[in-house]
């Protein structure tokens, strides 16, 4: 089994009947999604909230019963991918492009557990480039104010053109060199006006489960 | 004249030739920005950034020479007006549903300069209740966790329809008893994934320019 099928299939064991579910996107996401599809096939009652399009659509193909994120107050356990990680489970997310409909489910998320494979984990966040959702007025001047902040802007592009989020945003891809303090970096971007969110998630996993080098399982908690 | 051209006028008398001048939006600052149209065609040499599409094109009517936002980096002295403020000079702005263009002004500007009558004024803000803008994905969520913050939020709505912001996005207005401690609030609420920006202005203005009971202007330093 690949590592992103090993973690992803792992996290499916913390799900209980009954249990609201956030559906994560990506990758390691689908495989969680797939087990997920499975066991609803097998039984087990659930109604899950999807974080993005993508994630929506699988979701219907397994007939996983949906609930629209306006009709949920609190989810009971939501499971998503990162795109690095670091010993404290602080995130970066967002290389997907979906970090503010993730981030919106993790925040109301009772337990949130992340699946990665061993490529992501990292001693200091930064390595991977931040993903920041910024507002198209004004995405030159946030990008400068961002780069005060000690990085690299890139507006990411598709052939040429802006890519564009599930909300009709840009992303601004900010390269630190180390993140030594996510939770209040987070704070400071999110205080530039032009920025809807970032793609730092700070003290929100509760869990990252991820393999070993040798192929098992290991989960920091 | 009237306390809105009162005041409205006297914060022009502040700019100064060459500099980088940010336009308000809304009934207080109208009088301002005529009054900048008038300065300009008797030989002011100042170049303007508007907050809103009504103030840009007032601008172009009054040939007051204008650049895109993305032009500058940072706004020698801006003039806006508020909708509630505070002895200390926090505001809360957005009445008029631009409070995150004239938020991106305000925050790059050297000084800035409020402009409000009489009867804006209060020992502690909350009188007014404070306008966040927020994506329309997850908006009765985001209602639902901005409540949490100890206010009573409504969607804005035009002919039973929400109204929709400069940048497509959502307002709620969120009336709070007593704000007690805006530059905390103003973290708090940014910190909510789905809030894209509030019309909490804690700590920017550097100068409030009001009307007395008897029809003089004080400035509050």
């Amino acid at each position: 089994m690949n590592p992103k099928q090993l973690v992803g299939e792992k996290a499916t064991e913390y799900i209980k009947d009954g249990m609201i579910v956030g559906l994560g996107t990506g990758s390691t996401a689908v495989y969680a999604i797939q087990k997920i599809g499975q066991l609803v096939k097998d039984g087990l009652k659930i109604q899950a909230v999807p974080t993005s399009k993508a994630t929506e659509q699988l979701a219907r193909e397994l007939n996983i019963p949906l609930l629209d994120i306006d009709q949920v107050r609190s989810i009971d356990l939501a499971i998503d991918g990162a795109d690095e990680f670091d010993p404290q489970k602080n995130l970066i997310k967002g290389g997907g492009g979906a970090l503010l409909r993730e981030k919106i489910v993790a925040s109301i998320s009772k337990e949130f557990i992340c699946i990665a494979d061993l490529s992501k984990s990292s001693p200091v966040l930064g390595s991977y480039p931040l993903p920041v959702e910024v507002t198209p007025f004004a995405s030159e001047l946030t990008a400068y104010l961002l780069s005060k902040l000690g990085c690299t802007p890139v507006l990411r592009t598709v052939n040429g053109t802006p890519f564009i989020t599930d909300n009709q945003n840009y992303i601004i891809d900010c390269k630190f060199e180390k993140i030594e303090d996510p939770a209040t970096l987070t704070i400071k971007l999110n205080q530039i006006p032009g920025v809807v969110e970032n793609g730092l998630f700070a003290n929100m996993a509760t869990r990252v489960i991820c393999n070993t080098p040798d192929g098992e399982i290991q989960v920091i908690e």
